[in-house]
């Protein structure tokens, strides 16, 4: 299956492996392309970068099923653009924040979020909210890291993330954990070793682009896409600027 | 008291008088001052417009805080921007849905939405869970028609719009009735008057760019604004693009 | 604009400017007339409290209308007889815990009330049920001071409600306050000061008396009021006692 | 036991048994007394005439526990007064609405009310919403018959309400109904007929206040009454005038 | 009044009064017929030790039924079976789970279930879920005691649970207690007296067996059973094994 | 990837093939091994049908873990069992009805189910009810055919589907469709095909069988499974029969 990973994000001189990393990505066996803005913030972090972003994103998803893409994962936790590129293209669009909710859901009665910085919690709750999903979110809390940091450190937020976790479990009734940012890629495993060190019965931790890649790929399977009742075609407008769309 | 009303689409060498009519508007007594989008979409109509407007939309609320202004008016009953613009400013920045909404609840039991064309319905659906008012949104009903021919032809709307309150009420629920676009501004009376031809007891009928205002004179007033827990100011980041923020 | 805050409390010998503080309002640009009852209790803790109001209320609603007032506020957060009154009269007739708590909803994702006493939480949280408002409402919280006392002492009233607001935003995920009692008039401001005094950012804390009046304003700005579907017109029926109802 | 049913209502020179009949009660075993109301409204439709009945509600339930009923139950679908008399007394008191409600959710996921005039929908509604069922309330109907026109002839009521219930079950989705008058005492048995003649499935039709009965009478059974913390004793003030209280 | 009380357990050598003790129950007057499952788990803790009794449960409940039994009582705070035994069956099933969480509804706006085992707590939020009263629960607890434990010392319990719910009210929100095992038989008391000794307003704590049996008298008193909507008569099938059905 | 379909039916001389038809499945790549019970009801058509085959249900999950299954998928509508055999085993064991409602809320704002027989709709609530979704579900509706005619001619039923399908539309407000038993298996084609003739716009028809098989790949593709604090593993207790548990 050809599956465009779409990084809400502009590449500002990085490399682009170290703004995003596949190697724990359980989808080997898939195409998967990589596709970075053009131009927008370094990265998402609430609804002001969103909005620096949502354009782009939406071009890059038109791009993306024109260049033959069967499916399109926007990866951030707080699914920018979602709504806006299902309207425009035809193929499935996942977002990792609905797809990691909905499989906890399938796991879980009640799970938290675990993020980079509190400033993402009431963007994270809306998201829950939008999806009918807020009465089984337990909690979101936040190991007080940028996303900038977490990409040049990754390792080091294992323990910060198991102990929220843990934190989560305790005093706020989740049964299951969601990672809180796309960034966190291969952190799953050594979060789960980290609670069973702390005896946790085993509960689920959820890497959010693996989940969105298993709905793109279930999705791409079944040949299911969203809704047109729900995400209408736009109407044809003049428009001027605007990531020429 | 000066306050924005800050139109988030773009002219595209329409007069600013067809595009926004504030003869009806109840609050002459304000310094009420229209600014329009450099670029932009002429109408938003789902979420796809909204992704081309919403970064704009920030930027003209950061420079509508600079010049003065009091309170932002985001003048689109689907709120584009709305959290996003909160995040920039200080100043309150009030979206004509939510308050149109909340305006609504606190008139009525229940009520429904009656907008221009049914592709706004799951948008402003969307925007009901996020107010956490879904529970007494009894139903979004449309006139088929898109917001360029309603700013042509505002009178001939009435009817429609009366006939479609009345199947909100009797077939849906409805004890007050929002109007889904600004660009319905000074139907609300002929709206009420028709009800009251056809028999309805006295029920609200909510123009949401007033009902935005009434929000927007209040805070200042009372020397409000939002609050930075649920909105907090996002960090400093190197971005490209984006309509200069 | 001539509005007449109904105070649902009967002066037993005080004088009204003890009973009741208006130097604080916001909205004195308006006709503001002070209504007490002529007989009841001196203050609301509760709902046997309301219910030795709500009759009193009623008839002085009827009266104020009769006496061309073109709003009425009930100056009580729990909102004593706010349906029977709408029932009775044509203007509108607005609540201090319902436009508060809507307020709060405007410019926060979840508002704690901070009130005078625990035995006013039932009825505060039976309010938010009844607005449609409860999944908002973080909690209740008490500084433990009868109203009386209260208006004795106001300002050292202050550090207790910040002291409970901090505990509200820290332990049960508020992200505004509503000020839960109308005879804390005046105290916003200092709540606000001690708030920022212990490093908490920004955010609102709501005056629920100022929160009806700029309700109350902009209905009658509006000319918007109460549905007759939600509030029907009771019918006409022989009835003995009632405070001449 | 002593169970006294608390007719919410002033006779104004009607006779006991026509204001209140008794003969369909299922509960002859116990040793009910009634009693009215000495001023008030001759029946309650809507949140007017309760506000006229609750201080004379209260008073007449202190005076009961007072001559030593061991629950009160205030015979009325509104259920006015009940949590005010719960503040005020420790015996059981019961309301018909709530009584009803809970037990059609014990015999089915969703109910609807039939009542007397369209007038109490909005105020049974919100009954529903802080008994927290709004969830399970599928609808409310009316027969369009004012109560004391019920009272003199309820026979002409099992026709219209049969037709309102089958409507309830076949566009609303009610699965049980609740009568939706005290008044309509004896109406369960024909109505339950009349719904096997239209051929529905057997689905329960409950009498609230046989429900309040049975609930007041297991409430003494088992030695519980209200708690504490939802109904706190009202503190001890000046109060003027109010029925004694 | 005939009313079984089918205990979803196999006795496996037990004395059937070491099983289940009425002695405190408070419905000495009826005809109280116990009836144990042929085989099944010694006592229910959780979906699959409920898996293993239903097929007999629904077996027994015909089986009472055909004997003369007026209504049925299924001796678990699971409520194991109880949409299965009314499909099967026309007269009253009920379940002490689904009666207690009702009754505790009526007597307070909020409760929590102290239970025997931390696992039953999923089992016991779904069933608030199903029931619609989960925005009612405010927490489940547990006193880390087996069922069978529980029974061979049920006075030692008593502290426990009084210590759990302090916690329940204090922390959690509760203002009443249900008893979350029927093996809990004549503790409501003790924990009563333990919960004033320790300082708490009255609250009710609820035993979950005699709220079943009064909801069942109740419901026989009435003459009411179960809606033929909510719960099918199943078709006839050929089917093998299962417990005879 | 080894996946078992635990049908959860007993054959009762039928074949296999005529009793679950896997020629329309999306996962031909994975080894899938189906199982039946050895003993119970021939369909699932109600609560009662599970009582009669969840003890085997759990105990054909218990011998697919044994064997070597890597995820298990329970091949009903209804979800029979699945809690209770998640508690029993440790790999993924997933139902076509949680699949396929929380997929129909990634691809939609509101889903209908349209199944076999209306019996089934009660326990289709009760299951979107405890999966937290019960806000999304539209409507239950059916085309009046048992399970057992519906596998001896289930292209005759594409049609009756679809119309159904169309009034959840029109009527519920749907904007995607579950297919409501895996029976309907190879239909969800000719309903789509058959939507598009009648000029619905494109909506997701969802195949519960294929939906749940998505769900257990992605699952043990991820090396994921349920909560233990969810479904905790249950004591040994000595037990009698019960499909030798």
């Amino acid at each position: 299956m050809k599956i465009t990973i779409l990084a809400p994000v502009a590449l500002l001189g990085r490399s682009p492996s170290s703004a995003i990393d596949l190697t724990s990505s359980a989808f080997f066996g898939h195409d998967l392309r990589v596709q970075f803005l053009d131009q927008g913030p370094p990265s998402i972090e609430g609804a002001f970068d969103e909005a620096l972003a949502v354009a782009e994103i939406v071009a890059k998803a038109v791009q993306a099923e024109a260049e033959g893409a069967q499916a399109v994962v926007i990866d951030c936790v707080l699914d920018p653009g979602l709504e806006a590129a299902r309207e425009k293209v035809s193929i499935p669009v996942v977002g990792p924040g609905q797809a990691a909710m909905h499989l906890a859901c399938l796991l879980a009665d009640r799970f938290s979020i675990v993020t980079v910085l509190r400033a993402l919690a009431p963007s994270l709750r809306r998201r829950a909210e939008v999806y009918g999903l807020a009465s089984r979110l337990a909690s979101v809390r936040a190991i007080d890291v940028p996303v900038l940091a977490l990409l040049e450190g990754r390792e080091a937020c294992a323990a910060p993330l198991a102990r929220e976790a843990v934190l989560a479990v305790e005093n706020d009734g989740a049964e299951a954990i969601v990672l809180g940012c796309t960034g966190m890629a291969g952190l799953a495993a050594p979060v789960v070793d980290e609670l069973r060190r702390r005896g946790l019965p085993r509960i689920p931790v959820i890497d959010p682009r693996n989940a969105a890649l298993a709905v793109a790929a279930g999705l791409v399977g079944m040949e299911l896409t969203h809704s047109r009742l729900t995400y209408p075609v736009p109407g044809v407008k003049a428009v001027t600027g605007c990531a020429g769309l």
